[in-house]
């Protein structure tokens, strides 16, 4: 009886090789798992689908990881108003996580012997599967087929065609790696540090103009209507959002970032719903957080955001951050009102009963009724009273 | 022979019944001193003085702390990328320290007796003004006469009307606060937490809608010429910058955080030149410095930033954190093209000699000289070791 | 009808001087609370009733908050390993909190008009007091009386005196302040900053010698026996492990820091219980916590610890904190092993079946069956791939 | 014309190996060198470099790197208070940067073809040699021989035999490694999680009781001088410290702690000095520094000892943290005084003129002269601000 590998399918280039290559050369029983989480459209994960049986495979199945992926990473990306260096809301690196745990899972299920993944020795996301994989099935062999054989494009396609594969593998001018926290365009300007990505390598047009207001509901954090639309379903919520604002073209730009192996990348990238998320979202926070809690959020976060752009979900200080940032959440409920424009969009303002900006305590610039000019006079004496005796002491500094 | 008081001037209303009162009701030498930050025009700044001299001063000194303001603060907040909560490029706070210590250094120079300041008892300018004058001159008595009176605006007018003074006080629908830092505008709808500014609430209307490209060059993370034409002095480069990119209605937001006394404040702003700035500097940045450069950055900016905000530069702390910054800047220096857009900017791409991205050691995504395939799957495997092992011991988590 | 004061009570010279004040010269209504936190022998709490009752009070009640202290912030400062600027157990000032709550509920209940505390306006007690009546019992009037009177100690005696009071309230050579997480010890030597405190001025002396091995076993970071023994009442531990390990005269140290008004205060204190349970504890994370884990404990706890000190338990932010550190504590069990000496201790080791030190993965410095010389070899390239670019694009640095 | 090897040589049975297998079996020029971070008497030295000769090498240097060690680490650890884990001086990672550094400068002195080092494939050194050798001499080929060939200690004895180098290699009960910044002992009882070295396992042995107090004076951070002697070479400062405190038996502990390559490693250790120092010092900063100060330290302080003792000494963001630490010992300046006690000691004070507890502003627990309990009241009021808000918006938190 042939031993059972369980492969990562896409349905590109790389796995279709693999694919065939597992079982002829090999003599491994394949079976082709995808990991869903929610980029692809009815007909792309038809025609995938037809690919791994044209490849032959033993099995296929499709695996719909949107709700995990949205419980595990985007929930707290969210919480965390997450942007890897102030920019880029993790789009591919997050999803990885999730789908390389659920194709582990699924090897565990089907109690298989290897586990094979398609990435090259390049990039980031050989660690994150062979990371995860790891840690989910310690027991199950990985193979890195692409990153070990090294084989160049032609030599791929031409392999397929002599195993009797036809598919029409057309090298894109640009790699596009869509999902529902955002999509990233890769290739020739983001090879280079000056150049940016024209207008059509986004995946997303202009095609509305007419500036439109809409009211985004949150509770503890996480939104749940649009225009009073309820979404309990929240991955479906984030899809309707970017099906109103991706006419816009908004949340486009260009990212720098530290891969995990230590080489700078630069991406481009189009994430409508998820900078208009995190933007109403941290607002929303600036009116019901206290500083301190706006503060440790942020510094935290920050960590959480490069150490899941890793691939070190599984290391349990990222639950403990979790759990600090459900906390913070506690409050964060509320409507926020944004103004979507082409090319942009504006935090109009957010309404909630839990606004510490609240008219009942008078606003900022007028006087209280619950202190004084002499109580703030004596706060400041006091507030400035170490750093009066450190200059007393020692003079300037 | 009477005492000397020190009156930090704006030629407002409160200031103006300040430099009456002083002398007048408690017998004292008022001398008028402005400490111009950069936001004022000649025309505006003529005018101040020709109120001064209307009111009766015995002195008057415009005191120029533009390049101090650009060294003590704008400098490191450039640095830092420094936004409070993501947002607010600190304009109004900033400046506040830099008058304060040249209002108190003043006062010193003259032997003064007193020093007054215009502050209410409402807002965070008070704080800042008590407090610095008290660090800087700790000997001189600070009289906050607004605070202490607590009149209302027509009170003062008649008081002033009745001393023979008659300027045109007219309430501006809105307060604006112009420095070469940003521009904030608070009023009307900054009262409330729903609702935006309207466009001819901001200082700078949109007037040019052609795309423009810019290259501004940074050496050691100061911007030091505009299109190939250097500034030495910093303030000049980002007035010019200013004037270029101000036509586009550039770096509007709304800004709500905590002030010193506790509640939280909601202000709208303009800052075009702040904004290009600190999103180029950190574009650059995000080229040349390591990944826990970037990090420890930016946790120890955000403590900059707030403490900053709170008047708080003289803590010694500051200056270790300007160290830091300092040290960081060491290969910060390269151009950075931007493209102008109404409403909004592009960082286009960067150009630097110290680029960790060079094209030198190859791009991600293609295979290096420098490693293989195998490193990387014993890096993954040593990097995962400990959660792999903790997830041996402990099970699921 | 008279109005109500609730007094925080102690049964020293201050508060008794406030029970005869409120009561003659104001006509108010006085019930007498004290809070104990655990630090005061049955005899005492008699003593400290009885001379309420001779003061004339309305009404007395002893308020025991030990295991509210313990569950508010024991527990934390535990999980956090909490020692202020890593030398001081934070006795004092943590207690503060749960009194001061305590008191401020009782007032509610009690439907009191004012609160009145003893604390003089020169340390941090007024603030921690004033602030959490404040917050918790916002329309009650505080009275500060010794604060607002600032009487000298012998005119506070007359006053007694002449109103019938004769207690004996001989001024101790150090103000001792006992509680179950340590007893501070203040005056003399701690006014100075270059003197120690004399043996005897500790109120524990070494009576034993031999040294003696203690098993101390801790549940999800919670010590929950010794030697064996449960103690499901937390506070009871603590105290058991203070009567063993007090003879040893462990934990005495000598603490500098910063009060919340600014200033620095040095005091004595011993705290062999706290002490132990700490590094207990803290070992038994080394073991059982990840890299990071124990990384942000720290950062997030060192920040956790000041802000206590400063009273600010009730900011929304420490329950955050507490949320992660709850968290942080899932495998933090197992037994820790500690050897009592003179005047010291030594953690002898721990066993956990949550050791990531576990034999079952081989030991540091021999070589394990999981990965080879030739990872940790691409492991290093990998991990060193960063900084070797760095020096290649900037030369030294 | 041979190739040339420089071979990192501390006279142990794995690097005399090398020595003789890397000229008869790979037919290289071998060229010893000895990087001496301290730790080594003039006895020791000699010995070492006898056995280089005996061995046949082409040449034997030693490399007296005790300075750089100082100026590169020790500085920065005593500046930044560096306990690992808040237990540990990092006695021997630190030393492997400069002894790397060292030996990786000669290499390229000589024009070497290869560096050998000795590590095995078990421990942290094999990625701080590998590393480090990479970072400065990039060009320059690594050998480690002893984790390629993985003999066993019997087999390399075996093979120096059968080249007629018969040392006397008795395995040592435990592993000691010795330096001036404290000696580690492994072996035996800490390859387990629950068992303490024995007493004669330390390389001190009690050999003092006699109370004794000495005098050490720092200037900005570093200490200068004992008892009035003093050190302008560092070094020896911290030597002679250690002749004063070793017969105290003074400094032990046991450390747990991660490794690089993640697994725990548990190590005793000795470090007299160092732990007066680190404490002494402390103590000095917590009298003049500000809070703000301390704080920043330790947070970046627990990153700087981590990433040190991981090898990263290389990466920028190592100067940028050591230009904060820089910063923040201006006034870190005076005498400490310490007591010396049979296995533990005892901060007595220090005398500084940059003392903020200063008496010239009244002691902490008396009455101030620059402010009232009215601006206490004040500041308490406005520093609840926020979180009596908060309570009154939302209720409990």
């Amino acid at each position: 009886m042939s031993k059972k590998v369980v492969l990562a399918f896409s349905g590109g280039l790389d796995t279709s090789y693999c694919a065939v290559y597992l079982a002829k050369e090999m003599g491994l029983e394949v079976h082709a798992a995808l990991a869903n989480t929610g980029g692809f459209s009815k007909e792309e994960l038809e025609k995938i689908e037809q690919r791994a049986w044209v490849l032959g495979v033993k099995s296929y199945v499709c695996l719909d990881v949107s709700q995990q992926y949205y419980e595990q990473s985007i929930k707290y990306m969210i919480f965390g108003n997450v942007l890897k260096n102030g920019t880029y809301p993790i789009s591919v690196s997050s999803e990885r996580i999730s789908q390389a745990t659920a194709i582990a899972e699924y090897a565990l299920k089907l109690n298989a012997d290897y586990i094979c993944h398609g990435s090259t020795g390049a990039g980031n996301d050989q660690v994150r599967f062979d990371m995860i994989f790891e840690i989910i099935a310690p027991k199950i062999e990985v193979i890195a087929l692409i990153r070990e054989k090294r084989l160049a494009r032609e030599e791929e396609i031409e392999y397929l065609r002599k195993n009797g594969v036809d598919f029409d593998f057309k090298k894109a001018e640009y790699s596009i790696n869509q999902g529902i926290w955002g999509t990233s365009v890769g290739g020739k300007e983001t090879l280079t540090s000056s150049e940016t990505l024209p207008e059509e390598a986004y995946p997303s047009q202009l095609k509305e103009t007419a500036p439109k207001r809409i009211r985004l509901t949150f509770e503890r954090g996480e939104m749940t209507a649009i225009d009073g639309v309820r979404y309990d379903d929240r991955v479906k919520g984030i899809q309707e959002l970017q099906r109103i604002a991706a006419p816009y073209a908004i949340g486009r730009d260009m990212h720098v970032g530290d891969t995990i192996i230590g080489i700078k990348g630069r991406v481009g990238f189009e994430a409508a719903a998820p900078m208009i998320i995190i933007k109403s979202h941290h607002t929303l926070e600036k009116h019901t957080l206290t500083k301190w809690q706006l503060f440790w959020k942020d510094q935290i976060s920050a960590f959480y955001g490069n150490y899941l752009h890793e691939g070190q979900y599984y290391d349990p200080v990222m639950r403990d951050i979790e759990a600090m940032l459900d906390s913070s959440q506690k409050y964060v409920s509320g409507d926020v009102i944004v103004e979507l424009l082409p090319y942009r969009f504006v935090v109009v303002g957010i309404e909630s009963e839990h606004d510490l900006m609240s008219s009942k305590f008078g606003s900022y610039g007028e006087m209280m009724a619950d202190w004084t000019g002499d109580d703030v006079k004596g706060f400041t004496k006091i507030f400035g009273n170490q750093v009066s005796m450190h200059r007393k002491i020692n003079g300037d500094n």
